[in-house]
């Protein structure tokens, strides 16, 4: 590497809210000392629920950070001590009630690395059986069927972008 | 819309980073009240600086909140008042050195609306004049001069999902 790499000196927790930290992140480089943001969130998934049809369950979900409605992948975060792999078909089965029979891990990306630890996995899940929905208090949801071209067909609508990454991915993979 | 939209009762700051603001979001859902996090940052650009030859201009970033280096594109925070268009256009330049003669805003997508209000506007930049870089006191990176294809070859490695997702929207749009 021909860049010098910074020397974590300390990180001072600022706050708590309810699933998320925010903590000053003090790096030292040479002389210099350069404070950060650094939102704790830990691991997540995102899982791409392919029905045998060739149609994606996606989510019509209310997003308080946003103050809006928003079409996305099923999606959360990865509990402690959980596999990713158990936390996708758990997440899967609470939002949308699909059993997976199969589930592989395509990629994994950092979401926000700017200011978040928040490390994403993404999930292809086949051999679905439809099941009941048992959401979390206060997660707002609806079931969204529809084929991968349909969600990209309309770019000039704000979309999510880790259901844009993850949809081109399965749409990539299918053309290779 | 068959479900209800709740109600944001108020915002309370917890606290302030460098660049983030932490606050508690409290929503009303009927009799329900919920408690979310909501992690502001505005909105923010990511540039896909597209060379004459097909190659694109990557950065390889120290992160401190994820304490590594990550390969990515060059990305940055609308200012107050600014044009996200002008931002594009300011990010590129202060992060790789190159002026684009013409950037064209390809989609919008939320980051991570679970918890953060950041929406990111994805440009395509063309026609670019290389110059001297000059990055903020903090930004630590280096220019990767590499193919769309490349970055995606090695799905094993983790990578930057703005990044895949912007990639693959440019290889997307190629074949369309």
């Amino acid at each position: 590497m021909s860049l010098e790499e910074p020397r974590i000196v300390r990180d001072e927790l600022l706050c708590s809210g309810r699933r998320v930290k925010l903590f000053r992140r003090i790096l030292a480089r040479g002389e210099d000392e350069i404070e950060k943001d650094l939102v704790s969130f830990g691991s997540s998934v995102v899982i791409i629920p392919l029905l045998d049809d060739g149609r994606v369950v996606f989510l019509r979900q209310y997003r308080a950070a946003i103050a809006s409605w928003i079409l996305e992948l099923p999606a959360g975060r990865v509990e402690d001590g959980e596999d990713p792999r158990e936390a996708a078909i758990r997440e899967l089965e609470e939002e949308t009630g699909y059993r997976a029979q199969y589930v592989e891990r395509v990629a994994s990306a950092f979401v926000s690395p700017g200011y978040s630890d928040e490390l994403m996995h993404i999930f292809i899940a086949k051999g679905l059986k439809p099941g009941i929905p048992h959401p979390e208090r206060g997660e707002i949801l609806e079931k969204v069927l529809m084929r991968p071209e349909e969600y990209l067909s309309d770019l000039d609508s704000v979309k999510d972008m880790k259901s844009i990454a993850s949809i081109l991915l399965l749409l990539h993979r299918a053309h290779e």
